[in-house]
């Protein structure tokens, strides 16, 4: 054990995890006492029974639900690694483990020997690939509707966060208005973050982390409160809670800047509805009033019928404008079958980028000058409320 | 101007930098006055300039140098391109900007309309690719002495740190033992950080983030009086810096942890060395002093000559040990070639690689319990100065 150098917090973290857990499963011993056949009811994950809920703009997993039985020769094994993972789960949480889903991985990575209905020996692996092992974490995060985070699993995290607030994270107070040129990398387990106090107007999440760098050096959030966030590309779920939690409790409003390109635009969206594979996450990690703040192609080409003008001017477009690629191309089509993508504004988007095949860097914004995006782009938009909802 | 936000030390560093910049290209105008044909002398930044100090144990540039001449036809481009670059990096810092290389990209992205011999009307880019600005801003590192980052050139940065330690950065003060369950995100400009105190026996620089954010939660810098960093994969320039100024100025012990394979291997070369291709920063940038702590082949297999037990056993080895891929294999005959690991210990490395073709995580020691790791591995290890130095 590695006790006595643990926070406080997570051993509270862990009693309730592992009580939660030790509860749900123990409906299978139930069945065993009772002779019954030991079956997990588990809400299925699939793309079928994932909803896309128009009212409250978020994806979420349906009510379909899978047996997994152990005297089930289809569902035998998945029953036993839905079993295994759980039990190592268990083991962690009350060895004051902080195990990641590589690690889990790892240890539950064995062959098991047994006898065939002939009698004969046989070795079946317990599982050969991660994606195996990954697969009935996720069940046993819906089976137990408690996150992976919540079970102190830990993972990489490429969020940072500067600011004028104040947090607790295990021990210590943390002054996020006190990082020097650097900045708080976000922890794995956002939910055990205590936001003491805040004095900041709205939420900055910069896709790119150079970017991060430049508006933090030059003060951004200083001077417009800002509380200013980097996803470091694709958002991981601490950074996407840690997001979430700041709209939900602090009711700050979210702006999210990324490059004006399909990638750019699917970031986006999984802050705000959730990633599809996923969706059992989204309920508690997708900020469904996250606004789309920029880059977008009206901002580069400007729209007559929005009365928009552009941002750039023709020679500034011939020099930072960047030719699709056909990942690009395909990924935009992609995005035009999205529910949540359907609407007039987005419809705009997507049509000048599918006919332009041209996309955008945030870094030609600021090659306008840094003083351009921090000073008249983006204070501009969210005055004028020129964002994308 | 963004003033009144930069701190006074961003300041200090602007005025230094945009000084030493002057200087030296005026150098070019001295010439025209004298209507000498204005020419550049530049460390040649080629592979056949680049040595390995076996004293030293750096990668240093060597002595040869290159004339860029305006009036060459076969240097004029790259004559143009690089007072091009100058030019915007000084104009970025007497602006108070922080641009990125990417930035610094666009910013000079424009065609040059000219008449040729013929009087014929002719475009030329400045540049078309993101790689010829780069070499060109290597090669004003080379020619003014001035790392980018002193340039305040701004980039992505992954590095993170906690530790019983406190820093200035900007103007604050930042206790690196009070990050809670997160970290403290490195700068991009670590020159600019001024070690307040520090209570450490050595420092432990992680490859993989994940196993720092369990080693950290676990409270492994805490119990051994370490700090503890990540570089979250290949280190970025500023966290090899940061590593470096902690072993040269702290005369703290390095120990780098690392996956057992060529790519693993390959970061700690990085720190030790320095990058082939970059190695006029070796000098700043690397730690000759840095120790490889594992994971060793040794480690995995024993060797009797050496005396040395595996830490797995067969059962282990069997569920935890990867099959090499051809790139490694290929990664692996690379580093053989390097004068730097044809040291007799790492010939017994890279010998079992090759013959196992076998690679291992660092998570299949965290599967053998987190407290394996923390408490008997790398205590072990360091402790018996069982390291490649």
């Amino acid at each position: 054990m590695v006790s006595g150098v643990s926070s406080e917090i997570d051993v509270k973290a862990r009693l309730r995890a592992a009580e939660i857990l030790r509860e749900r499963f123990k409906t299978l011993i139930n069945q065993i006492l009772k002779g019954e056949n030991p079956t997990l009811i588990i809400p299925k994950r699939t793309l079928s029974n994932t909803i896309y809920d128009e009212k409250r703009k978020l994806l979420l997993l349906g009510s379909d639900t899978l047996e997994r039985s152990f005297y089930d020769v289809r569902e035998a094994k998945k029953f036993m690694q839905t079993v295994l993972m759980a039990s190592l789960i268990y083991e962690a949480l009350i060895n004051n483990e902080y195990p990641t889903i590589r690690d889990l991985y790892y240890r539950g990575k064995h062959s098991i020997r047994f006898r065939d209905f002939k009698g004969r020996i046989k070795e079946e692996n317990t599982w050969d690939e991660q994606r195996e092992s990954d697969s009935v974490i996720r069940d046993i995060e819906v089976f137990t509707n408690l996150l992976r985070e919540e079970m102190l699993i830990l993972s990489k995290e490429k969020g940072k966060v500067v600011g004028n607030m104040r947090i607790r994270s295990g021990d210590d107070i943390i002054d996020l208005s006190k990082m020097g040129h650097g900045a708080y990398a976000i922890e794995p387990t956002p939910d055990l973050i205590e936001f003491i106090d805040v004095d900041a107007e709205f939420v900055l999440v910069v896709e790119k982390d150079a970017v991060f760098q430049q508006l933090h050096r030059a003060g951004f959030w200083r001077k417009y409160k800002a509380i200013l966030i980097t996803s470091a590309g694709q958002p991981d779920r601490a950074t996407r809670r840690f997001v979430r939690r700041l709209n939900d409790e602090l009711k700050l409003p979210i702006y999210i800047l990324t490059d004006a390109d399909p990638y750019g635009w699917y970031i986006y969206s999984v802050f705000r509805i959730g990633s599809i594979t996923l969706s059992y996450e989204s309920e508690r990690l997708a900020t469904p009033e996250a606004k789309f703040l920029g880059v977008s192609m009206v901002d580069i080409y400007g729209h007559k019928k929005l009365r928009k003008k552009p941002y750039l001017n023709e020679a500034e477009r011939r020099n930072y404008v960047i030719k699709a690629k056909p990942t690009d191309i395909k990924r935009a089509k992609e995005l035009m079958s999205y529910k949540w993508f359907q609407t007039p504004r987005w419809r705009i988007e997507l049509e000048i980028f599918l006919s332009k095949k041209s996309k955008l860097e945030i870094e030609a914004l600021t090659s306008k000058g840094l003083k351009f995006l921090m000073d008249t782009y983006i204070p501009g938009k969210i005055q004028t409320k020129d964002w994308i909802g």
